[in-house]
């Protein structure tokens, strides 16, 4: 990353604050741009990602992804998306533990790695040493064009996000995501996945820079609702299922820029354990969308009402959640489900920038952390 | 669970203060019941299986386990040792995650459920739903005779801990991940394991009570070390490689029972979010055996050193770790590389304890949490 002076800085955070902020609002554009020339009115166009991706697609039965920090929540969210929409095994891995150990490779796997900067040391080595371990080929979600990993790949999906400068990854993530859908619906159309879907899949993902637009104007209400967490030195988030990874990327953000122990769980886990620590001290941040798990979910909320835990939901609209003493319920209009772990990932955002805020912490360089991790 | 009355838990508890006390000092003999009439003095005796196991084992070509809290840390070790040793392709779930999505099986998988007691809700339903999947069989290692894991698994392999009443799992752990060792081996010598390894791991184990024996010896020195606990109220816990879920349980076994908000990491994803959060208020617990990633983790604490955090590292006595102003080494005897895992729980067993005793807990039972987790 080049040196910024403080002259270009405030020219380019142009209307607001800090960058992350910036790139926060900057979302339902960039997701544009990751879609534009992808996909067209019901299908997506399998030439944008390249001459030789029909071959390799063809031949693809199975995924490994590898990656790091933020990019690692968004493989864990295609991992759902891949196994449930297009029937296609999926493992995921840290990228400093999978290069470091023996893995077993099966037949017909595509590798794929996730990175903004795309030159992650630990995603870097995984990618050069996976060249050597009979994948298929090498696929990556990057945002950096002529970055060490597009270089060294055999695919790329650039995520178009343009330059992230807040060390708290926001835009990169969603626009990661977008790309993910993109790779699991080629993929998946060689599967399980059928074309009915895939126009569902597409007609969704058209309304999605509207609806993150939407989302976004929910900032002032999460501005007021960051008041509660100024205080707070933990806390605890939870999803199930595809939302999961959307809490532990919400718990990450809370970590990097407000300095608040901020841990997440499948709701499901709580009783193993976690369900100690709860008390008036451990505020609990949900996302909860109107899915199958929504009942499951709610049992699992109950049992921390119970034990005298802060409830912060974030529900649809319709999904009968109502605030009360204990309980603030944050309204997130209905998206289609496909849609969901993109559209609550920006509340959660918005809720990290604020609490930083109020904390007073140096939001786009929170201490002890780089931009791109390019050393081990 | 019968219920006790205070004059048995008298009688029980013998010399010791706390059940969880007592389990902790009762793992040399109990991991002896579950290498009893299972190994010879060379190879793992395959009949001890039962008559069906050997045409199951035959057929098995990777390993879905699905487990719950401590029993699924027990699982993530037995990743690391299926790929690394059996050449074994294995993944691994949360039971309550598992369940509520639609997952690909692959060819000759077979499904292992991990749990003490067999009567864990989201276990047993995970159970159900995969023999209704295409796996070739369920196993399930257990300590709890005739418990419904057990009567509608194909194959059990009991762990023969004994009863175990504190609600903070210890010896039903280690006991796991001794019979996951010896199920690694069976099917490992249908793949990559050689006579020769086998040999090697076999006469490991039969040195394992003794060395459990040898590091519980170190409890009077830990409890010094908790001392540093009893203000706390955070702690990371890292680990690299097979060391990792080691420092998940005991980051786990530190929120259950003394309430303290502990979170583990693997090392190297430290810079991608957590290194925000390392302050001198937040101790940095490490577990350091000494194998070929010493010198990656060493680079990893420099990094915490560097921000002010007070390390904590429990490491083999020739890792060249050496105690200052900031690190506090508890040595730890040298143990074969097979054995790590097992021996590096036990210290971080007692450190727990200790801090909970310090904190003025109800150690054998947590608030908030119950022993079986027999309901969703």
């Amino acid at each position: 990353i080049s040196r910024i002076t403080d002259a270009d800085e405030a020219a380019d955070k142009g209307e607001y604050r800090h960058y992350m902020q910036k790139e926060i609002f900057e979302q339902p554009k960039v997701i544009g741009n990751t879609l534009q020339g992808r996909i067209g009115k019901t299908a997506v166009l399998e030439e944008a990602f390249g001459t030789e991706a029909k071959a390799i697609f063809d031949r693809t039965r199975a995924v490994q992804i590898v990656a790091c920090g933020t990019s690692y929540h968004a493989g864990l969210v295609a991992k759902y998306w891949l196994e449930e929409w297009a029937g296609i095994a999926c493992s995921i891995e840290v990228a400093s533990e999978y290069r470091y150990r023996r893995f077993v490779v099966s037949p017909d796997t595509l590798f794929v790695t996730i990175s903004q900067s795309g030159e992650t040391a630990d995603t870097l080595a995984a990618l050069r040493l996976a060249k050597e371990s009979g994948y298929i080929a090498g696929l990556t979600i990057c945002n950096v064009p002529n970055s060490s990993l597009v270089r060294e790949s055999d695919l790329a999906l650039m995520t178009n996000a343009g330059p992230e400068i807040g060390v708290a990854s926001t835009k990169a993530f969603t626009t990661q995501l977008t790309a993910l859908q993109l790779l699991t619906i080629v993929l998946g159309r060689r599967h399980d996945l059928t074309a009915d879907r895939e126009q569902e899949l597409i007609e969704a993902l058209h309304q999605m820079p509207k609806l993150c637009e939407m989302v976004l104007e929910l900032d002032k209400t999460i501005e007021k609702v960051s008041e509660a967490f100024a205080d707070k030195h933990h806390a605890l988030f939870l999803g199930r299922g595809v939302q999961y990874p959307v809490a532990m990327e919400g718990a990450l953000k809370l970590k990097e820029i407000s300095y608040i122990h901020a841990e997440s769980y499948p709701a499901g886990e709580l009783k193993h354990g976690p369900l100690a620590l709860v008390d008036s001290d451990m505020p609990v941040v949900v996302v909860a969308p109107s899915n199958q798990l929504l009942e499951k979910l709610k049992s699992n909320l109950e049992e921390v009402q119970a034990r005298g835990g802060e409830l912060f939901v974030f529900a649809d609209k319709d999904a009968g959640f109502s605030s009360d003493d204990n309980t603030t319920v944050i309204n997130i209009p209905h998206v289609p489900d496909s849609l969901a772990p993109l559209i609550y990932t920006l509340p959660l955002q918005l809720l990290s920038y604020h609490v930083a805020i109020l904390k007073g912490t140096d939001v786009d360089q929170p201490r002890n952390l780089a931009k791109s991790v390019t050393v081990e």
